[in-house]
């Protein structure tokens, strides 16, 4: 356990392409080959990092464990995220996910139904999109 | 936070048809439309506590996030569990998870593919088959 109460180490450092900030990705299972048709994994993000927009063909799933964070769909208003909370992102709607400008913030994710391909990345959250959100 | 360091609220009380002991479900993604294939929910066993042995069609996905637990195959030697331990459990393989004899456990499970249908619980773990997979 460190100060921001995470239960899994921090894994690699998460792709400049996709991030914005620095983030970490653990991943718990990447089932490689198939068997559950579902990947798990642990991201930390440091304060101010999200990830771009981006949507899944199959869903995504997101299980807040540690800091404040934030999700937002595209159109609407974000959603202020502590442990505890819960995400179902169904399969298609654009969104990101990150931390507060002022808080690490730490989810576990899970994409299920990979077998529908994997997450389709789009555009960065710009400074401006992310400071509204985190209004 | 309460002592055991869980992060979900303790759910509804285990069905005693399928665990021997207390434990608690807590239904984190109950996919009632079956929009993602996959359910997730928080379990915390208290000391003792195991579920019966069982299978699932689509495989089942364990992330150990407090205390001390055991899993064990039919046929296989238990292993402990701790936090921050990830069990990936095939399709159709039979097995049971619970807590140790002297400790509160705590994992997150992930059912993927319930498309292809939820567990079969078959009988209950025997006081002999925990002592010796506690032992």
């Amino acid at each position: 356990m460190d100060d921001n109460n995470s239960i899994f180490p921090k894994g690699e450092k998460a792709s400049a392409a996709v991030f914005t900030g620095t983030a970490y990705v653990n991943m718990l299972v990447p089932d490689k080959d198939s068997v559950y048709n579902c990947q798990v994994y642990d991201v930390v993000f440091e304060a101010g990092a999200r990830n771009n927009w981006h949507k899944h063909p199959g869903g995504q799933l997101l299980l807040v464990t540690a800091g404040k964070g934030y999700y937002q769909e595209r159109g609407k208003e974000a959603r202020l995220l502590r442990p505890s909370d819960v995400v179902a992102i169904p399969p298609g709607v654009e969104h990101w996910h990150g931390a507060a400008p002022d808080s690490e913030f730490t989810h576990i994710g899970i994409s299920p139904n990979t077998q529908k391909g994997g997450p389709e990345w789009l555009g960065p959250v710009t400074d401006e999109e992310y400071t509204e959100a985190a209004r």
